[in-house]
């Protein structure tokens, strides 16, 4: 079993089958050792976004239930990653994660939450794990989605 | 008459003349192979944005607009190529496009928007025209338009 | 001295440390040629953000508040690079800058308030620095910064 393979094991995370896009785009695309993966949105292993994971982000919008939205983009990036290259030990680094939230009016809590796909990816590559980042508040994503998050990965 | 050029001739579009930037930055640079172009506006081919392009998003705007915007974006992206370029023939791959819309508050449809920008690249690009993209919802975007597209080429 | 330090101090311009990322992520990754630099704030040298640069723009907010807000976010990502690579002088090319403004409803001078990082990439960089960019307005920030902007540059 590959390294990053064990490790997504040791943390229960089961990877999904790869979202298809839901318009006219593809998941992802090469260009030399860059991977650059469309935004992902916090589809649940059915395919589904929980209800917990729709709406925006108000002032008093719980921080948990943010930062499990974006860890949810990153399992979906990854599955993603993972159809591309068959192997996620090819990934040489997590280069950059972008992500936006969708949010009435202020949530002050937007790296905390952002922290869910970040953490996700410390956890599983280690140093190849630590990126760059940017993360803003957006007035509305697909699907009325708390989260979407996109990634730029480096490939063997 | 070189292959993207037929396809454009065939499908009715005109490139315009490249959109000078409104500010201090340029429309395009290259880092090895990577094209990258700055975000384009809904401009039409005098220059301007029609008034159907201008203004917010909301539950009830029709699609038709907004895939209308997102395509003329595309269509803005593609001049400044051929300017950078010289020939859209050099492009072996849309690598990315980034779609941003104009959102009072929800708008369900921006899959559906993007397609424009999407539906064009597939259609002059074929497989070289599969691309990555990640579509959001601003909540402003310069001038007020309806949609600004950015892309992200390989070129030969 | 080196030749871009040089200008920094005709400019006035002291870089100030390097902030740390206010979350799990880092400040700056390579791949290739690029360097991808994360979204920075208009942090001051004192590492905070003066309440002027706090807040969301309005169809009455001035301009020069917004501008120097993208200005700082520029000195912070010109502080980041730094750190990175020791010289600034390798830098070949600013490729591409992000710019992210906290938007209420009506901004309409989003890319004269960009200006502020734009023109001091100009001003440091020469021809170097023209760089391709994109401009939006957001519905929130991390720490309701009036602005965020991201960097990625060709290096040496």
């Amino acid at each position: 079993m590959s390294q990053i393979a064990s490790r997504l094991e040791e943390l229960g995370i089961v990877l999904p089958a790869p979202v298809a896009p839901i318009a006219n785009y593809v998941p992802y695309a090469r260009i030399g050792r860059m991977l650059v993966i469309s935004g992902q949105l916090p589809l649940g292993s059915d395919g589904k976004i929980a209800p917990a994971h729709i709406g925006k982000l108000g002032p008093h919008s719980p921080i948990d239930g943010a930062r499990e939205a974006a860890r949810l983009c990153a399992i979906n990036l990854l599955a993603q990653a993972s159809a591309a290259l068959g192997d996620l030990d090819s990934i040489t680094q997590v280069v950059r994660l972008g992500g936006f939230f969708n949010v009435a009016s202020d949530f002050d809590s937007l790296p905390q939450a952002m922290n869910g796909a970040s953490d996700l990816m410390a956890a599983l590559f280690g140093e190849r794990g630590r990126h760059a980042r940017t993360t803003v508040g957006v007035a509305h994503l697909p699907l009325n989605a708390l989260a979407e998050v996109e990634a730029m990965f480096e490939v063997a």
